[in-house]
């Protein structure tokens, strides 16, 4: 079988299983999800070689430092990798509530109903969590899933996959219901991603380059899970303090995360009393600074910005500082720069902070909060599959209730149209 | 300046434009609406030369009559697309809307609150009045328009855009909000369906070549609006005198458009009871029957369906019909060729109803009730921009709320992530 032919037989091993996995009980699911926490737990030994096999690879091919961490299996991961199928088993089932219902002028009763989207294709790079996350995330909210990961965690991809999937048929799962992409070609993700037919929403999660060929070439509907480029801005009214802190924690609690602070905007008449303990602050943490023209003036220890850096995810200990005349020069460069992903103001003023938050296009915006607080957990959605950072279907962290569509159902007794 | 640069140009004019679009304050959409009404109430008689100008010009080159048909703008459609303005200034406002609000533990306080898509691109073919509607329903939900129809009704589509732009700029529309790609050059689509910087969602409208090319090429998500094979499904418990009525209303009251039903399928049980007189009543009303070969058994007169009937959308007065030996059968039938747009079983049976709802795979499914219910006006909506066949946001008949997204504002009073 050639791989179009393989890839096309998946998918639509997946379309059947939809069908099922969306009648599914709650209760069927969550012993379904216990079922594969269970089985995990029993495996841990064996994950945790096989993953070592991956990063003896990994290094063999001197891959970066960072990736090898993100690739990592510990204990304590497979833990919280288990810990999280637990509390998505504890979540409320999204698939039949109804959204809407009314009765029109002729008796026809409608009734918007959430059901599952049906085949869901995630495509990941480093990160083997994410073949335990998507997957509960996407069988919980009744879809089949077609796991797509990258080829540094192979073998740690496909035990778990393998684990997974003979627990969930064991308590029931349809066949098919989760399935993993057994080859690292990348021809497959071309395959995969014009099978409209078949997959309803591919999500990639990985670098920039990945998701704007996925967009560029897919025809299936894809939410991409951006880049996060987060900008907090320090506003004339800021309670300096209080400033720090934030800035502190959006920049260095975890950098090289998507919600992690990357370019920090001050206005300019806050700049001297606010930047230059900032800074001192930032330096003593290990923070490459780097700044405008005006920033260097009053800090003339740290690198000048270039334009490259406004448009950088650094995802690591750097951070570039701009001093902006105004709060419209704040907005208006982070819409410019921005990723739509998460930015903050810190200020007294709550008419100035109103305008931020209703001008600045972001998935999320904070007014007196780190950035570091988004994500589907600390908005109460217990999970998320990923960021979106498009308009469409989902925006922000995306939980369950994102991986639904919906459908009318409308009950008559003999109407017909006039 | 090259297409490419024009459309790029254009788009982006686009962008600005919704910054300010989406802060009109809806007394204000309300007005702009009103006047666009009246502009072109009293430009009616320019519009039916400009628009008999376009049909004289189809004539010629040989146009379908259907298509003429659809492109012709009479007083009595000028009429309505004045009304259906008016309807939509009437319509309640989504943006701003609170959708949900949480305060989690911490003291954040999370508000997911309706805002505009931003920049949404129309792309449709023969009927002028989309120019109209989709204005008149993106400009209401706070977003800028790009407008691109057809070349057989560009002049119509030409002159009714510059009304409609004139009288909205007339009364304080930022510059920009709608625009008209004014080029019949079909590169022009190729370039806007790329511009993701720029365009936040592509919606077209028109045959399956026109939609399967734009989402095969964009790297914009798009919205489409699917064709509509819409089947009935009579079980052996249906009231015969209410399918009767439900069917041929399904079929021939308006059978040109995406809500009428192109195949019946009925039960063997009652097939002999129904099939003969509906058949009759069809073929009086000039409908075309085929039928599979139970059905050619029971009525020997008609021709024979092949397996290219059902996948057709005839969007005429032909008709398949295919008897199936049970309710399993049925919708196995429309979840190979339906287009996931409409379907309808007749049943007195409410298990077997049930059935049929939850398992077919459709955006409405009705109970004992014409197919060509599944459209905005009747679903409350108020008015629509389209019948969306897929999963991804939105389903169904669109709205304005279809043709918004949503942004989380968070307020927090200094917490860091721990």
């Amino acid at each position: 079988m050639s791989l179009k032919e393989e890839m096309k037989e998946k998918a639509s091993q997946s379309k059947v299983a939809a069908v099922k996995m969306k009648n599914l009980s709650t209760a069927k699911k969550n012993r379904i999800l216990e079922t594969i926490a269970t089985a995990l737990e029993k495996k841990e030994e064996e994950i945790i070689k096989v993953n070592k096999k991956d990063l003896d690879l990994a290094k063999e091919k001197k891959i970066s430092s960072a990736f090898i961490e993100r690739m990592t299996l510990s204990k304590e991961r497979i833990k919280s990798m288990v810990k999280g199928l637990r509390t998505v088993a504890s979540l409320p089932d999204p698939v039949g509530g109804v959204m809407e219902e009314i009765i029109r002028y002729n008796g026809l009763r409608i009734k918007k109903v959430r059901v599952p989207l049906g085949v869901i294709c995630i495509i990941y790079e480093s990160r083997p969590n994410v073949t335990c996350d998507a997957a509960a995330l996407c069988l919980k909210a009744g879809n089949a899933v077609l796991l797509r990961g990258g080829s540094q965690a192979f073998n740690s991809n496909l035990l778990l996959a393998k684990i997974m999937i003979e627990a969930a048929l064991s308590e029931g799962m349809p066949q098919g219901g989760i399935q993993f992409i057994e080859t690292t070609d990348r021809e497959a993700i071309k395959e995969l991603i014009r099978l409209d037919r078949f997959i309803d929403v591919i999500i990639p999660r990985g670098g920039e380059e990945m998701i704007s060929n996925i967009k560029a070439n897919a025809t299936v509907p894809v939410i991409s899970h951006g880049k996060g480029l987060c900008h907090t801005y320090v506003d004339k009214e800021a309670n300096i303090e209080q400033a720090s802190e934030i800035c502190f924690n959006a920049k260095v609690q975890r950098p090289g995360v998507c919600n992690a602070m990357e370019t920090l905007l001050v206005h300019k008449d806050i700049a001297t009393d606010f930047l230059p303990q900032m800074v001192k602050r930032f330096e003593k943490e290990g923070v490459e600074v780097r700044g405008c023209i005006e920033t260097q003036k009053l800090i003339p220890s740290i690198k000048i910005a270039t334009d490259q850096d406004w448009e950088t995810e650094y995802l690591s200990l750097i951070l570039s500082i701009k001093i902006v005349d105004s709060l419209d020069t704040a907005i208006e460069h982070i819409n410019q720069y921005g990723s739509f992903h998460s930015e903050a103001i810190i200020s007294e003023n709550k008419d100035r902070a109103e305008q931020f938050l209703s001008r600045v296009d972001a998935a999320s915006v904070f007014w007196n909060a780190s950035t570091r607080f988004s994500d589907g957990g600390e908005f109460g959605l217990g999970a998320e599959i990923g960021i979106s950072t498009q308009k469409l279907h989902a925006r922000g962290p995306m939980g369950l209730q994102e991986l639904t569509s919906y459908k009318f159902i409308i009950y008559g007794n003999g109407q017909i149209k006039k």
